[in-house]
């Protein structure tokens, strides 16, 4: 498979119009039993670049996944993560903001469940949400706690932007790698995705009544995202578009993508010193009687 | 007392020199009494302040206490904050970082307790110590959990700061009022505060090894802290610097900004719209049963 993640890459600076950017590509396999295959080494070299990470616990990595409803989050988390020792890596949702997470600044939910050292962490949504849907739907803020004066600033959702940077800027500073990934659906495919999950039962439990509406707002949701994906695509962390109406496509992309960041780390198990390796054989011979 | 928050205010880029900052001043009262007199006054106005905070819920206030060992803050925090309702207020304290918080980016420690609006929030000691002290002890790093790139990056410190300045600027965007003080006593002063503590029963609990340690280092920290307060004081959220030779000056001072900061925000008791009003009017009628 080869594919390079800066083909997906959105350059600091670039303006995104996501009508000229395909939401779908060439498969990347031939057969679904091949496409399986790949996978599945993928998901091997992840789960051992994620090895490498629990036992250095110096850097961590923080994968911030966005898009649209059926955009395929779920499965993208549930496929490509699939070999990693649950015990370093977890994966928290961001869903409406609660009562107590309106009183506090709009990054403090997604602090106490960062990226440990040594851990992956998905954040399924994540604090774009509070660009996105303010975007979309101004009208929310009247219901936030924010002071009037900073509420009805025109540049509120532009200074949202540049705090996000500032913060994942910091994060990187910290020895956090942030991988952004949008997966970019287009709105034929999210229509099948949907029918699918009305009529399958397995699945329509998933279906809220917000997808529908949200789907009304279609252009206005793309709208949101090419403003965040253009104002916070910077060299720290970049954002990835990736082509999503492919789900096993996608999928493939996506761990290339993770693979090749992580694989910049230069991960490896901790090298003992001789002293260390004195200290193991003296508590070999212990081991002994 | 006519004083302006001004006189202290360390003007963004201006670089400090400690030595030349005047640790005393001359007293802002004539007798204890006068002094008093002077703080009660203060104390009701902060109060009264927080008082409207809490009703209106959008904004906080954000209270960064910095100074070396013995220059005030615990007293400052006990005096000035005297009539302020518990409910609405509240400290936390930064001590050497925990295995859990050595894991995590520096500043994760300190937003758990971040002010919640409505709430006055006083940080004894902040996220300032992890660039203070890793100036005065750069070995202490070595015990860090960073990756070793990041670890030895010579701009780690300056890096820091700026990311402090956007992390505060941000807090500012949210309705987080940040004021900062460092209280700048002189050694001498310093020595008969810390003697007063080995010879008075009730104070000498208070003593640690890390407090002559420090004083040791005095120099070193005083160039810590030099280089925290020009590269950190920025126009969301300045410095001042207060004279702490006196206690009740350094406390009328920093009472004096609070109250001047929190001026500025136009608290108020939020006003009923008629539609509320109308609402209020039936309830009561309610209560005659």
């Amino acid at each position: 498979m080869k594919l390079k993640a800066s083909e997906f890459i959105v350059k600091p600076g670039r303006e995104v119009s996501l009508k000229k950017t395909k939401t779908g590509v060439k498969p990347l396999y031939k057969t679904d039993a091949d496409g399986d295959e790949l996978l599945k080494e993928i998901q091997k070299d992840i789960a051992e670049h994620q090895q490498r990470l629990y036992a250095q616990s110096t850097w961590a990595v923080l994968i911030v996944l966005q898009g649209m409803d059926t955009a395929g989050k779920d499965g993208l988390i549930k496929h490509v993560l699939k070999d990693v020792d649950p015990q370093g890596c977890s994966v928290t949702s961001f869903k409406k903001p609660s009562g107590e997470e309106l009183k506090h600044d709009f990054l403090w939910r997604t602090h106490t469940p960062m990226a440990v050292r040594g851990e992956i962490k998905v954040f399924n949504r994540s604090y774009y949400e509070d660009v996105i849907v303010p975007y979309v739907m101004p009208e929310i803020l009247d219901s936030s706690r924010l002071p009037e004066k900073i509420r009805t600033s025109k540049n509120l959702l532009k200074d949202r932007c540049e705090d996000i940077v500032s913060h994942e800027r910091y994060l990187a500073n910290q020895g956090i790698l942030v991988i952004k990934i949008f997966l970019h659906l287009s709105k034929k495919e999210q229509k099948n995705r949907l029918l699918a999950r009305f009529d399958d039962a397995s699945k329509n439990w998933k279906v809220e009544e917000a997808d529908i509406t949200a789907r009304g707002l279609w252009d206005k949701y793309q709208k949101a995202y090419e403003f965040c994906l253009s104002k916070t695509s910077h060299k720290a962390a970049p954002w990835y578009i990736i082509p999503a109406d492919d789900k096993p496509t996608a999928r493939l992309i996506a761990s290339k993508i993770i693979t090749e960041k992580m694989a910049e780390l230069n991960l490896d198990f901790p090298k003992l010193k001789s002293a260390e390796i004195k200290h193991l054989k003296s508590l070999r011979k212990r081991l002994k009687d």
